[in-house]
């Protein structure tokens, strides 16, 4: 029987609410944080709107951007610490948060550095989303954090985005008491339940595949020799 | 010293060009393909205009859909044979091809049915693209094809997309003559031709990886008992 | 009082379903066209899978792209004689139909054409677009065929384009009827109605604008001689 | 011969430079705003990161988001008053800027607000696109720039927006000196510049299209009533 034991994981929440308790996003993210905390894993949960976070595509946006304050370095450290990413983000117009486009830009300014390999800085890791709204947007928001997450040398499992939307249109949010039942918006969706519980355990178990066999492979991928591997002269 | 003898590949071409001979996507994949068959991945290439693939939800979409013609359970029965999957789209408005978005769709109503393990059929599998074009919109292709794959099983590994477009504008694509050089556009982009073998590379590494493990561990991910596991019950 | 007579309509429906009996599409789309009729505008419906179309970036897909049988001829001359274009489309892993890729390539195809001011072909016209699932993917299926239309000269007036889906998950489909109440699914959603009111009559409105200026104006919009307009030759 | 003086336009660069002088959209967006200053189009450009842009949803983030400091109200006062919206944005990782989808974002959170006539808000003005990068992603960043302006109320003219990048991968960006010729980067792409002048043109000519006509006629799009305009009822 598989222990995830040892493995840890960093969940970001991009929510826009300024206050982590009126997130709809991290009710969700917290259904998957906890499936993770049973099995062992080391979980930290981030609010960006706790920090200031400053803009640029640079590791230091104090130093390098101009800004009053950047709380990101630390963030970084957090994430660069982590086996597993996971980015919470609301919809809104059919797309991922401005906070959501800050932390991926903020990665990417630090994509290249490399690795213990050489390779691209986040081999080694897996990542995933969990995207919560009231109209429509999970698979393109999906798809734009899932997209960044590969670019950038995770790994993206196999079902690694989860999320709930209500009808279209606008209406309760995630976890929101229906006064009729009292029960909360979607917590009893079979699909949004199933797909959270699956992401979970994907981003587990490829975490685990990772660390047994020491990161990803190098061989053909490590940007500074990519020209000597087979076949690639030919170019 | 890895060997990837025992792999297999499907390169399924989305190209609106009749004649394979004029797709200039093909060009690329062919990049991509001699570097897997040099490590010993048994590779087919398939054009999709040399068939006739019916519209629908279906698998079969002359009896179930009314199509004239419908080629596609063949295709799916050599993707389903094989290890890698790679579509190769050219781009057109900025995004895939209706022939890519054709395949998607097709496989997509093959998604129910399960693996031995009871997993969505595409677990255990690894997927990538190719894109070309003359304009724009290589990431925006690769967003959709990308999500598409781990949405329905597929793992994506690291830097899974490769590409060539030129400046904006429409011009040369990729693999025509430069009548002032002699060289063909692209060949020499080394962006390009890194980005395709890092993918191919990382798409071998990843096949081999599953293969070794036999197949993505189930544990959390099949559909017909995910409330079973650790936590699930509490949703 | 504004009389929108004189003013003709085609709907396109993408859908994938070869009888458009069993659309869920076009039962938006009828909600939206009844609007229209109303008001005496002239209305054609065209279900895409009625017709055999062919791929390629080509006006006649069977003399330039080797298609068995090409109907797209007889569809772009209908869609050239209207003024107003409504593409519907179903949502199948959060983007739009192949079929509806297809027409956005056939259309594009012609765009190289200019009309009798030498603007391009579509210049003169609006369009907008119809979106249903059972998923998701409303707003993303909207952003590329408004794109789409814009770029290829088409005015996309406010609120444009209109939808439904239920929440997250499969589930029924628009206009499936609910066993437990008899009505149909969609069917007396505000947001999704208020929507097609307003989008069928910004089409309307701004049509009639366009037919009243004598199509948009052509200043610094012509191909053949932007270089002479103000400023330009600066560049 | 049309006379544009007494519109005015609104140039919002959301690029992630501090300093206004390094932004190469900016380069782009003076090139586009040279001409509306020709046609005596009153110009105001803003450099988002001048300002300290706070998060939310919310008209006011200081007092409704627990903000530090929040510019975006003074904002908000100049694209209300403006007939013309031309976002610029630079392109990461395929996508528009964090600031650019900041800036989406508030305006949308007061897209509930309504116009003289009823409408929302944004009802009577015309918007654009600006997008720069060095690698892909014009058209991706396109389609959610305009397909938000529609949403909200803009109408989105023929040709909406304009960009440049270079041959695939990192590289120069817009109007860097070549080293070689001494000319700048993109400065000479007919493409580029053709796109930039219609766009320019088109926007102009829609502006004063609302302008003369009194904004966007207000039947069956006033959210207070649609419900009574012809056939709505039969919903």
């Amino acid at each position: 029987m598989t222990s995830f034991a040892g493995l840890s994981a960093v969940y970001l929440n991009a929510s826009l609410k300024k206050n982590s308790a009126d997130s709809h996003t991290l009710l969700l993210m917290e259904k998957s944080a906890s499936i993770m905390r049973a099995e062992g894993v080391e979980v930290e949960m981030i609010h960006m709107l706790d920090h200031q976070i400053g803009f640029g595509m640079v590791t230091d946006a104090v130093a390098d951007n101009g800004a009053v304050a950047d709380d990101w370095p630390g963030i970084q450290t957090k994430i660069m610490a982590a086996d597993i990413l996971v980015i919470g983000s609301p919809i809104w117009l059919g797309v991922k948060s401005s906070l959501a486009t800050l932390a991926i830009e903020r990665m990417y300014a630090s994509s290249g550095e490399k690795n213990s390999k050489g390779q691209y800085l986040y081999y080694g890791k897996t990542a995933g989303c969990v995207v919560t709204g009231n109209e429509d947007g999970v698979k393109a928001v999906g798809m734009e954090l899932l997209y960044a997450f590969q670019h950038i040398g995770y790994v993206v499992p196999p079902q690694a985005d989860c999320g709930w939307i209500g009808e279209a249109g606008p209406g309760p949010s995630y976890g929101d008491p229906d006064p009729d039942t009292g029960k909360r918006f979607g917590y009893d969706n079979d699909f949004t339940n199933r797909n959270t519980t699956i992401m979970t355990w994907n981003l587990m178990h490829q975490a685990k595949i990772l660390q047994d066999i020491g990161g990803f492979p190098d061989k053909g991928n490590v940007a500074a020799n990519w020209e000597s591997v087979t076949n690639a002269a030919q170019f």
